[in-house]
């Protein structure tokens, strides 16, 4: 299989690494000069779980995308907010038959890629994978993931099973799922909880979970994820979400971590996804007429964060 | 005029200055120990509009308080958190005809008075009088400022206004306010809007105003306490309320400072008054059945903020 990976940060290059070396052909996508050079040059360096490895796979600046190109799958991989001009600079190589994966973090991004894509084509997932970006080129791969997947287009269940399949063959652990929307929302919970909320707090998620007031605003928070959802006709179990988004506390599991956002904002100084988290609640709530306010508040402080720290 | 200043911080410091330099008999009284040592071994040392002047001023321990202290006036200037056990301190010196005066930042603090002083002698007003605390029985005291205040008690304008008078005598430049209520609601939209935004954003209030979100913070917050001030009867004019907030976004005059929640809990790891700023609007909320989420989140947030810094 020919698979295109549409942003070769962290998680791209990861599922590059795996897919490649799983017998497919893959070939790297991304806008960062530097980490494409260095890529093409040295290849993509990576410490995979524990060893260290060099793999020579072929890569190409998002903006010199052209017609010649012709792949089965593209996987998008980008940060949401470079979504849209990904698909731009994609737009030659989206052939009638080229099948899309969405696995970025957020909700509401199949709004966009229909744009792009065919409906018939799209496939959106979640993934639990994990992966660090060392520098340009270089890359950090522990532990092990899963990922949940599903076909957007009617009478594509076969297809997206296949799709599981296929990418369970390089050990990517996939999965067909019946009812992803469920599990985007569900993920998203944890995201836009953990995220907007250690990175204005300037603390790790252990350290909220000890304060006594994190419990009141996750619930708070994940409430509004609750009502958004089931005006799509999605029947969040809120409780069990806020269960879920709190096990991130467990100072013995993941808890000492800052989630991503905090890392984006506070440690790098890079814009945050805060308007693909409780930002899309908040556009979402404005629709369907539903009042968010913990999603509007916490979106616009992050926002705010991000113009003190003058990030980029 | 014997008076009392229970709060002798940097704000009771001052006042108790300034009656004593017009001819009152002045006690300050405080619980902090090395303050009050300060005081009392060297005097109040105060830079007063730039002239260093030392105030021999008597001074006792809230602790050490006793049925033989007699005053005419107790004006309170605690923090909010400490104003319940010095009123308890207070209680030997709280006879028949003393008259109270609570100048304290924050909203309902007279539930609290109303439980030690008979309503008739109490007196409730607001100042833009301002005073930095350098360290022990040292404050710096520039700028002028002003004085509103009322009565509680039924039919007791004219001492009000007699009130007023008496301190304007020392310069405090007092007036009587018909509507004290509103002038307290529209002081608290500030401390309610810049104390906890400032606080968790780690910004001053010049840094604020530029983000592009600020605004609707402001107006989301202010017109919580505009719907929780007209369940007590006090039309708020919104509209104004914001705009009086967003001038000390001007970094011509003020928007270049941190506001006092700021340097309370920021830079000196000190408990926060929010349970008395906005935590106040959540709690009439509730008991008005008044949603307040951006009330209740910035207190939430505050409060976590507290945790996580350890703060005393």
């Amino acid at each position: 299989m020919k698979i295109a990976i549409a942003g070769a940060g962290a998680m791209g290059s990861r599922f590059g690494l795996m897919l490649q070396r799983g017998g497919n052909e893959v070939i790297l996508i991304d806008g960062w000069k530097d980490h494409v050079q260095a890529i093409k040059e040295h290849g993509l360096q990576a410490n995979f779980n524990g060893e260290d490895i060099v793999a020579k796979i072929p890569v190409v600046l998002q903006s010199e995308i052209n017609e010649t190109e012709k792949v089965d799958l593209i996987i998008l991989f980008t940060k949401a907010m470079q979504l849209e001009k990904m698909l731009e600079d994609l737009r030659p190589m989206i052939k009638e038959d080229t099948e899309v994966l969405c696995l970025l973090n957020g909700i509401g991004h199949e709004d966009i890629i229909e744009k792009f894509v065919p409906m018939e084509n799209i496939y959106i997932g979640n993934t639990m994978w994990t992966a660090g970006l060392e520098g340009p080129g270089r890359v950090k791969l522990f532990g092990s993931g899963s990922i949940e997947l599903q076909n957007l287009g009617e009478g594509k269940e076969e297809s997206a099973k296949a799709l599981a399949e296929k990418l369970s063959e390089s050990g990517l652990n996939a999965n067909y799922s019946s009812n992803i929307h469920y599990s985007i929302y569900r993920k998203a919970c944890v995201n836009g909880t953990m995220n907007g909320l250690c990175t204005i707090l300037d603390v790790n998620m252990a350290g909220l979970g000890e304060t006594s007031t994190a419990h009141d605003m996750v619930v708070a928070i994940v409430n509004e994820f609750g009502q958004v959802a089931k005006a799509e006709n999605i029947d969040l179990d809120v409780e069990e979400a806020v269960t879920h988004c709190e096990t991130c506390f467990d100072p013995e599991t993941i808890g000492m971590h800052f989630p991503s956002m905090h890392q984006d904002l506070i440690k790098n100084n890079r814009l945050t996804e805060i308007d693909y988290i409780n930002g899309a609640i908040s556009r979402k709530g404005k629709k369907y007429g539903i009042a968010t306010p913990y999603c509007d508040f916490l979106t616009a402080l992050v926002h705010a964060k991000e113009q003190i720290l003058q990030a980029t």
